[in-house]
């Protein structure tokens, strides 16, 4: 490919409604082009990109006896409704009537299409395990699509379904896709990818684990453990705190609070630590506004996934009106209304001589003893785990927060979509039963963005070799020489002919603009073929990653480029 | 792959409900699987069909200076009203609101997404010509989707588009592509498509080519000369009728014809035939419900999109209310009303004597002579083309109507979309130019599909080789005999390693259920081990099209069968 007929324009600045680097990136190198919020056009290189990136996924997908199939993007409503999933998505799902007023969804992931497929081949227990993937358009109504090619409505991606007999041929097929992603994170070039822990939400199910590319501008906080290397999304990481109950547990007492709202007026009123105070956070449920109040460690986080999980239903913060009896800033455990659900933390467990609200204007009570006065309490783990606390794996205090891009995810599902869909296989007794099911995710153009967040630096992208757009970048200094033209010309044509992928930049611009396009395509191995390199009877080799840099007899050129290649590519599919 | 892990069911009995053999075929034979009006999923044959049918049209497409790019499925309407199209397609453009309420659509074409992605690149006329092809899932909201994959309402097509700084170049370019479409069909295993001239319809712009597969299940008809080999689709082929005039021209004369409403009532009436009468078909513009008069010899049939192309609007036959001034089986040129557009066609031209309506109830008039008693008047040709009628090549009574499936086409489509959408590029003298288009498409679904239809008998498909699901197929024939199955076993293993796409049947069913599954299948070889082959130390090596069939020694099989993949695959590749 010659670089002067590629389609698309690159830019010298970046685009200042970019957010993050990739975005910016890949706006600037002629990557992507904006059509509407959180959909995008992509031109020639990422095209290339995601084929080479969907290629690694199909061969790992394949290798552990995966089947490419192919679901539609409209489904009927009606399918959706069997699974219960038509009602419960919100508006991600985007739902629409076609010519004949018949009700349809733009599919934004499809277990519903998965057992609609293999409903009637998977009636009997010989058939099991198997599993079908596709590589496809989604589209998810996203609020707030961000980052370019990191969160848009539109895109491409790889999910896989699995079923089974049993709960331990789930496992093992699971841990089979968790090794499949780990390779196919490192075939695309960022093999520090962690496996988290995490939240299943709308999929359903109970185990499941996120992917995570590490990076300041991640969306999702994720909990490490720095001693034992635990790692789970801070949604589903359970929180441990660790109290120490005073000798002596004071008595009660009313005091009179003006203006003491918040957790930081309350500690320098009592001259107390946050540790000892108890903090109402107040929720309403969506269905009826009715309340919810969590009581928490006066230095602790509600965690809104876990109590969405433990109540079962969509929540919000809470508006405390006047009449609903509840006091803003003054509620507390004690002779609290029982117009609401009242829920305990487990930071609070083991505690005494706390102060909380006294559910009254004005009032907080000192002494607070749980256990001792507010009778038969249950704790349950609402909290955000915090940075420097306890690992609920090792129990040290050892937990960091750092931010991360999901890049995959993989599910243990149940039976939830086979039981509400009706399938079923009967077993060798001849009973029926509902296979179990796993499902498997990545985005194609969000891992492409990823990898280009990991690795760029401030002049473009550093594309490992297997996912380049192309393996090698021919430069022609000053192509208006003779020698330089017909010396870099046949280094393309014999490349090509090697069967090496070439972008090959013949115009006659200065080695700057040459150079700085040739950054922003990132291809891994650049070669420079100039008037001075000629005279020494030289090209110049270098590493997109100023990991090498040689001088290379012209005639040898060609072979070393090849054994670079075959090295970068052996490497990362070791 | 082993045909026992193949996920879906394969079916001895035609479903009832599939009018044409490749539907029922890829129903009966685990293909695809109906979710909806038009809407499939596919299981991992046809997905290995359609994989390799794309990247054989991606190879010839980059071949002639395409860059693959992906536009996206869900487009807003914003930019489809820039081009003029929201409005102007009917409900087949599915549309619809996202969560914000702004207007978008599903993309059934992408001219509008094509110009707004290089819009901006390619202002200047040193970046022309250049091309720009996706492969994308597309939706159109068919009112009758029908024969399976043949028409659909999600499909995945290709389509490209070309940008030119003259008619020329587009030309030269359109030639290119036509080619490059004959070899994806010569490669896809249907070589016999034939490209005929085509109606442009909602595309645009003037010439236009279809590629059409040749079969009585067409939805198409298309007109053929067996002299010079001259084909077009009928809806764009011209009509040419040859009349020689009476020597005298009668008096034209109003009569009485009580009960006669048809060209047949007319005829029987005045003893005439029906090249002597003049018919009226009467239509009416959709957008005012304005009439419009055909007059057509009588034994000649209105062509609809000649007429809709000329008048320039969506038109429908007509109602004939008591007021509009028409009388419905009496409407004739003289005295005709003048609420009403009036048209002659060409099948007119130097008549005279003709018999036509006396534009009152129950009276005709004989005698008519177009050019004396219907002042200036111009003839144009809104007549359907007829089986043995006159070439507009070379002029000979030679015409053959036969009936075709479109599998691609390719369209000159001018500057409408450039125009309307305000691309231009400066040329060499600064000046602005809108850049002239050419877009190409091919729908890789209804390629399987049609290539199936072509390539069928009573037991199922024959695919071609370079698009077949499999290359080869072992069965083993009682594969509970330990020498079969080792040999089957080792086969298997060996063809895989030498790189042979192998489906493998070791299941323990009879040879009957075997050779149906296989059939099924359609994979173009198939190789037998059975213990009385082996008896005598051979495998049965046969094509799926009966061509050939060998008794090979076992250690010369494997050998045998790569020589046969590698000779069929060059020869579609020749």
């Amino acid at each position: 490919m010659k670089l002067e007929k590629l389609v698309g324009d690159r830019f010298k600045d970046r685009p200042s409604d970019c957010q993050i680097d990739s975005h910016a990136i890949m706006v600037r190198g002629g990557y992507i082009k904006y059509m509407a919020n959180g959909i995008f056009s992509s031109y020639m290189p990422t095209k290339r990109i995601t084929r080479k990136i969907e290629q690694i996924i199909r061969e790992e997908m394949d290798a552990i006896d995966g089947q490419e199939v192919q679901f539609p993007v409209v489904m009927p409503a009606t399918l959706w409704e069997e699974s219960g999933r038509y009602e419960s998505i919100g508006s991600e799902l985007l739902r629409f009537s076609d010519r004949n007023r018949n009700q349809m969804v733009l599919g934004m992931t499809h277990e519903e299409a998965a057992v609609h497929l293999v409903r009637e081949y998977g009636q009997s227990y010989t058939k099991y395990p198997f599993m079908i993937y596709q590589i496809q358009t989604k589209f998810r109504d996203e609020a707030r699509p961000r980052g370019g090619l990191i969160r848009v409505r539109e895109f491409t991606m790889k999910d896989a379904y699995s079923f089974h007999t049993s709960q331990e041929d789930l496992e093992e097929y699971y841990d089979k896709c968790h090794k499949a992603y780990e390779r196919i994170f490192k075939r695309a070039g960022v093999p520090d990818v962690v496996s988290v822990k995490s939240d299943s939400g709308m999929m359903g199910g109970s185990v499941s684990h996120e992917f995570m590319l590490l990076t300041p501008i991640g969306e999702d906080s994720i909990a490490i453990c720095s001693e034992c290397g635990m790692s789970a999304n801070m949604e589903a990481a359970e929180s441990i705190i660790e109290n120490t109950r005073d000798d002596i547990s004071a008595a009660m007492e009313l005091v009179h609070t003006p203006d003491v709202h918040t957790i930081e007026d309350v500690c320098n009123f009592f001259k107390v630590e946050p540790q000892k105070t108890c903090k109402a956070v107040i929720y309403q449920r969506n269905e009826d506004d009715s309340y919810i109040v969590v009581f928490v460690r006066g230095d602790v986080d509600v965690n809104e996934t876990k109590l969405r999980n433990f109540v079962g239903c969509e929540i919000h913060p809470a508006v405390v009106t006047e009449d609903c009896g509840l006091f803003a800033g003054f509620t507390g455990p004690v002779g609290i209304t029982d117009n609401c659900t009242v829920l305990f933390d487990t930071s609070l467990q083991n505690t005494n001589n706390l102060i909380c609200g006294g559910n009254k204007e004005e009032y907080h009570y000192s002494g607070l003893d749980i256990d001792r006065d507010c009778g038969n309490v249950e704790y349950h783990d609402f909290a955000k785990i915090l940075e420097g606390g306890i690992c609920p794996n090792c129990k040290k205090h050892s937990i960091s927060i750092s931010r991360g891009i999901e890049v995959g995810n993989i599910f243990q599902l149940g039976t939830k979509y086979t039981k509400t869909m009706n399938m079923t296989y009967l077993d060798n007794n001849g009973e029926a039963h509902n296979p179990i099911m796993g499902c498997y995710g990545i985005g194609v153009g969000r891992l492409a963005a990823s990898v280009c967040e990991a690795h760029h630096d401030d002049y473009g992208p550093i594309w490992p070799m297997p996912i380049a757009p192309w393996q090698v970048h021919v430069c022609a200094v000053r192509s208006d020489d003779a020698e330089v033209k017909a010396c870099a010309d046949k280094l393309y044509a014999d490349l090509q002919s090697a069967g090496a992928e070439v972008i090959y930049d013949d115009r006659q611009v200065s080695a700057g603009v040459m150079f700085s396009d040739a950054d922003l395509l990132g291809v891994p191995v650049r070669v420079v073929v100039s008037p001075r390199n000629l005279k020494e009877n030289c090209c110049e080799i270098t590493a997109r990653d100023k990991s090498f840099s040689y001088k290379v007899p012209v005639e040898e050129t060609k072979d070393k480029i090849l054994e670079i290649i075959k090295e970068l590519m052996d490497k990362a599919n070791s």
